[in-house]
């Protein structure tokens, strides 16, 4: 199997440089006095499109000749990787196709229309969603970008961390959200490329630890009614995601929902920056692991942004304390 | 009566400049189309204590001599001033007494000892405020650093708005909340110091429009009873104040309650950064006068950001939409 490597993080970085924002690295005292170590995050709410995907689509769209991608390129997705292709797609000047589910939140749909991708809606179901996805690609001859399980997404979003690391020297640890494994495949081959000692944790809710589960079975397990806040991390692994993570995470750590929902707010109130859900796994998975990061420097990276007001408040009485 | 200057403000920068944070710039497109013109938002949210008075204060706190101060600063306030000055007082080594009301929110209670401040509580009246302030000044010795009426605090908030035009060229307009005149008497000074032409604005809500009464009148009118979400501008402009604002500004503008939340929201969702009610009276402002600052280059100074996310859900009902 042709899995990426570091040199391929690298090229991506250098591709899609002149595209995506270089977001900047936060840091707040008071999360560092609460937690017992020195955080760094690496704000990808601040991405285009407001999550770290857009690294990955961008490098998966200026990646071929465009003589290949004149037919378009094509995803199923209700979430961020559907806005993200969209977006680097217009830029690049070619069609984006779109399936999501008919019950996808406005906001999401509204997203991917303000930038250009056109969209077809299919039953809630992943059946309908994959023989959709079929139709769309049969007649468009569109080039399908799977959201994690794609060479040129895995190499893109490793750009997160390259550009953490290249910013913040001596991490002793990073850590980053895990769903299907894109983002956490990308940083493994970014920081061990540039650090072979750094440890790198990935953190899935535990209401939907598939991939904790994988590791230790040894194949990819799937994600089987997954019930979690963090909608981003819903996802099994991929077969090129798989067993990057394998030969390279010291471990997966699985969090409460409860934890999520305090970092997701102790984020909000002491960095005045909104993240969703699906980001502040990173930070729950230290509060709950108080030992095991204690005097670190911790390299975290925040996912993404997207998430109405209206719905974070549905989690205010969710809030411990 | 001795009024700070152009020249002021650019020594208060130099005196704090080790002190505070520089604060971003940030811009976003989605807003600019959807109010037509060109914002900079200058994000100091993310400035010490979360919000600007930590410019002021800080100039006021440094600039005596040590000696002066040995006794130590005092205020009363149940807002970022005490923050503010609980900190630069800490910084500069001398002690800050605070005066809060015995209602304050526990949050900004927790915030000034955090600081190091020294908290006497007091009834929740304007009259045992000040006897009570009065109180602690006799006993301790302590100098008052009023939370704008104040040579040196005025100076110091100018900063602000001059890091924003040295970043950022050629603003057709700036602006900024108005309570007592703080900062946008300290804004006239910078703005009008870096470009004579550039255009003024102080924003007040409507339920708290007693600037605005002032400038018609010609002399300081009272804030009688006033009744906004934008709980850091209930007071009534100071005597230093008004006559550099008086001298500078282009127009006060009014804005609804309803369109502060708007703006609010606006501002966290396509931004992904929190900021409280009081900072979202400036794009309140551009959302009700379209066509005034239409195809202009504008400044905005989103002041801070204090808000418990549980005082934010309680707006959310309020919403339009």
């Amino acid at each position: 199997m042709n899995l990426p490597k570091y040199k391929d993080v690298v090229k991506a970085h250098e591709r899609i440089k002149p595209y995506i924002h270089k977001t900047p690295v936060l840091t707040s005292k008071s999360i560092n006095e609460i937690t017992g170590c020195e955080i760094f995050f690496k704000c990808e709410n601040f991405q285009k499109v407001g999550a770290f995907k857009f690294r990955g689509a961008c490098n998966a769209v200026f990646s071929p000749r465009l003589k290949e991608l004149e037919q378009g390129v094509s995803a199923h997705s209700s979430g961020n990787h559907a806005a993200a292709l969209a977006l680097a797609a217009r830029m690049r000047g070619v069609p984006a196709y779109i399936v999501m589910p008919e019950n996808a939140p406005e906001i999401k749909i509204n997203a991917v229309r303000g930038y250009g991708g056109k969209i077809t809606f299919c039953k809630p179901t992943n059946k309908a969603r994959e023989s959709e996805l079929e139709k769309v690609n049969k007649k468009t001859g569109a080039q399908e970008i799977h959201p994690y399980n794609n060479f040129n997404v895995i190499a893109g979003q490793g750009t997160c961390a390259k550009e953490l690391m290249d910013e913040v020297s001596s991490l002793d640890s990073i850590i980053t959200p895990l769903g299907g494994g894109g983002l956490l495949s990308g940083t493994c081959l970014a920081a061990h490329g540039l650090n072979p000692e750094i440890k790198i944790y990935g953190v899935e809710p535990k209401g939907a630890a598939d991939a904790c589960l994988s590791l230790k079975t040894g194949k990819i397990e799937p994600s089987l009614n997954p019930v979690t806040i963090a909608d981003g991390l819903l996802t099994s692994l991929g077969t090129l995601t798989f067993p990057i993570i394998q030969s390279h995470i010291t471990e997966i750590l699985t969090v409460n929902e409860n934890t999520i929902i305090e970092a997701m707010f102790l984020i909000w109130e002491r960095m005045k920056i909104v993240i969703e859900p699906s980001a502040a796994v990173t930070l729950a998975a230290i509060i709950e692991n108080n030992e095991l990061f204690k005097n670190q420097r911790v390299g975290i990276i925040l996912t993404g942004g997207n998430i109405s007001i209206s719905q974070a408040s549905s989690y205010i009485k969710k809030e411990p304390g």
